[in-house]
């Protein structure tokens, strides 16, 4: 893309203008799995994001399409099967998916849920 | 901080586990607040996080706190007041919010909300 596209957002902040199109968790990790395995199929990026209702994946890659971070690749036109793919300005959101790896490797680690820590968060659900 | 505490999840990938605990806008510029001015009151970050509501803010508050990101500091005992600052574990968050300022800056611009898209928003409450 020689021209990349302008996202508005109603924000002076620069980092709530970047929120308003990638700030909510799916979003991000959508744009995790095309760094990591390249053009996927919308059943492909069902299968790796555990939880996530077909609804939300949807209108999430929608939303993506329109601010021109994701492209969607018709590789096949009978029947027709597409594809998503990052464009340039969905590339250069590496250094987010970036950062927030090197955090994550550092300062967390990986725990199961038990059960005493599912039921008391279902009886917390805001938390 | 000499042993920063570790931040569980059920997730084997680092960046799922990073955003177990910042993946929300709100909790992302409430870091923001953070560095750009230094420690904070609940006042003064209600005052520039425009449209938190008082419960939502002491809610990521209260979980950035549990998770060793934010510290709750008394700056008086008579009355008690307070204030909120990045622990060593918060301050090393830095980097993400570098490259969401930094993409920001560069694919996104300023655009006051119209009327018209207001209300299109309005009617589909999903997107």
């Amino acid at each position: 893309m020689t021209n990349p596209s302008k996202i508005f957002a109603p924000f002076h902040c620069p980092i709530a203008r970047s929120l308003a199109v990638i700030g909510d968790r799916w979003t991000i990790l959508i744009l995790r799995d095309l760094v990591r395995f390249g053009p996927r199929k919308f059943q492909d990026l069902e299968g790796s994001l555990n939880g996530i209702s077909p609804n939300t994946l949807s209108l999430r890659l929608k939303r993506l399409e329109e601010a021109g971070i994701v492209e969607r690749r018709f590789y096949e036109q009978h029947p027709p099967r597409a594809d998503y793919l990052l464009t340039e300005v969905g590339k250069e959101l590496r250094p987010v998916l970036k950062a927030l790896f090197e955090w994550g490797q550092r300062y967390t680690k990986y725990r199961a849920v038990t059960v005493a820590a599912r039921q008391r968060r279902v009886s917390r659900p805001n938390r």
